[in-house]
């Protein structure tokens, strides 16, 4: 039996709401027999459910942050959200990891705010993991910090790294970095000096990536800022959405395709679960005490059930011990100003 | 008959050189009968070339820059190279347009040093056309300037703005900050800044694309740092690649798919042209006198014909006067340090 982990869970997250999310947390309890769930929401969601359901814990909440929100603002505000009593779980030890499909924003800012982060942590950053049709890649920062200082993609690739070692079981994973060229002295001021850093500080440190790396699966975890990251990212999802969008176009134009396409249909269909983001859940707040899981706004039950897993993965592998032991390595310690 | 244009064309550029080049050459001279072209290579390639075709004419040279040089260094170094002979063409009059599938670094030194910038333009950039499943767009800058200052996009969105309208003929293009939210106050600093001057300062500014944005076309004009833009193009490029592949590999699974595949794969043939690079040609470096045009390392011989024909709208058009125009004008011009 796996090792008893309690996650908090927030009811309202997503485009879909408590709708999506309930049925997700009921299989996850289902397929986990370790795993107990805090399911923070308002009463007539969360208390009927739990009193249906072993292993899960009403928390009851009165306020909501809706996905168009300032996030800053409205985890500072609403107090008595579900997203943000479901990190002040966290903070106060009666759950181990938190998820939520909710607000990307606020998931980070609560993350960083009400559970915090885990100290030596210059900045939070956000994860994600990639599929590719050949493996799974790892790239951070995602979007938690448009404007960032060198030092802190030393400690993306860091808890990149072990997120990638533990979670996905990648073996010394390969840390790139995402520049403009395959040589040391390509890019940007701010490329140049993140590379030369990485080059000094993280032993799995592989070099400079490009944009066509990343699906090509060259290396195992991309580091970047999380204005680039967040480009990429945003990229690679409306680039296979046109072209599976084209494609479907192409299929219809004549009886004969359409033949064609019901016989090629199972072997795309498979290709697309396989690039589909549901079948990681969520990403992953990578800095922040114990396990904060942002799930996809427009996440399916897979997704919130992959998502929870992946959160009790986390806390199971001791992902956020191991961060904290990385960066108060003395090499890296050292060059950050942690009084920020 | 459409007005007499010379353009210089590079008869070593790309990854298979004169073997698709010259083919290139003889397919744009055909369909275009007031396109001239001056052939600039070594003597055993170009005499005898020109020597048969119409309206070629050789210009021998004795040296070569290969893919990988140093841009800098090797356009200062190697003088009688075709790549800086070729622009040199445009430099003295002889030529109106460059164009190369060779090392895109090179050209745009060679381009901005040789030919030589605009009155009044900061920095020459690199602007590509993207074919989507819908219609062309157009990005830049996409890998010139890996270090922007804001001013600099606020011209980047006028050269792109006009080529998009005179060359590919979108009329009043909307043009679009690469940035990481919709909102005005999302992303870094420097998209910050960059917003509230592409809103001051260009009338068709739209506000800002995320990077699904760009192949779903909802904009005409995307325009970004050259890090940025540059990894941007690229995963789109290594998307679609991969896609395509495993693609590919999903129709070989058995004989049921294959007779599948053989049945839309007119289909998805039409769409793999559609959103190839070389429909386009060319990416022009917008920004320095006359036309400047660099092909793809793998340019086959319609690209090259593109590439060159691109060049000739481009000239024909007046583009880089438009642009000097539209630099001249005194709400941009005074925000920017030309003594750089």
């Amino acid at each position: 039996m796996s090792q008893p982990v309690t996650i908090a869970v927030d009811a309202l997250g997503g485009d879909a709401g408590a709708s999506v999310v309930l049925p997700g947390v009921e299989a996850a309890l289902s397929e986990d027999a370790s795993l107990s769930v805090l399911l923070c929401g308002p009463e007539e969601v969360v208390v009927p459910f739990c009193a249906s359901h072993e292993r899960c814990e009403a928390v009851v909440t009165t306020e909501e942050i809706a996905m168009g929100e300032h996030p800053a603002q409205a985890v500072r505000k609403k107090k008595d959200s579900s997203l943000v009593v479901g990190c002040r779980m966290v903070k106060e030890g009666k759950a181990q990891g938190f998820f939520s499909a909710g607000s990307t924003g606020a998931v980070l800012t609560a993350g960083t705010l009400v559970i915090g982060r885990i100290k030596g942590v210059a900045r939070p950053a956000l994860c994600t993991v990639l599929p590719t049709p050949t493996s799974d890649v790892v790239m951070c920062d995602v979007g938690a910090n448009a404007d960032c200082k060198p030092e802190y993609l030393v400690q993306f690739a860091q808890m990149a790294s072990i997120y990638a070692e533990k979670v996905l079981g990648r073996e010394n994973p390969r840390v790139a970095l995402l520049n403009i060229g395959s040589e040391e002295a390509k890019g940007s001021q701010f490329a140049q000096t993140c590379h030369a850093l990485l080059k000094e500080q993280v032993p799995n440190f592989a070099g400079n990536a490009e944009g066509n790396d990343v699906l090509a699966a060259t290396f195992d975890v991309y580091v970047t800022d999380g204005f680039t990251g967040n480009v990429c990212l945003k990229t690679i999802e409306g680039t296979s959405k046109a072209l599976f969008g084209a494609i479907k176009g192409a299929f219809t134009k004549s009886p004969l395709t359409m033949l064609g396409a019901m016989l090629v249909k199972g072997g795309l269909r498979e290709l697309k679960d396989k690039v589909s983001s549901d079948r990681m859940g969520a990403a992953p707040v990578l800095g922040v005490k114990g396990a904060c899981m942002v799930g996809h706004g427009s996440s399916n039950e897979i997704a919130i059930k992959n998502g929870i897993h992946a959160a009790a993965k986390t806390v199971r592998l001791q992902v956020s011990e191991l961060i904290a032991q990385a960066v108060s390595s003395p090499a890296v310690s050292g060059k950050i100003d942690k009084s920020e």
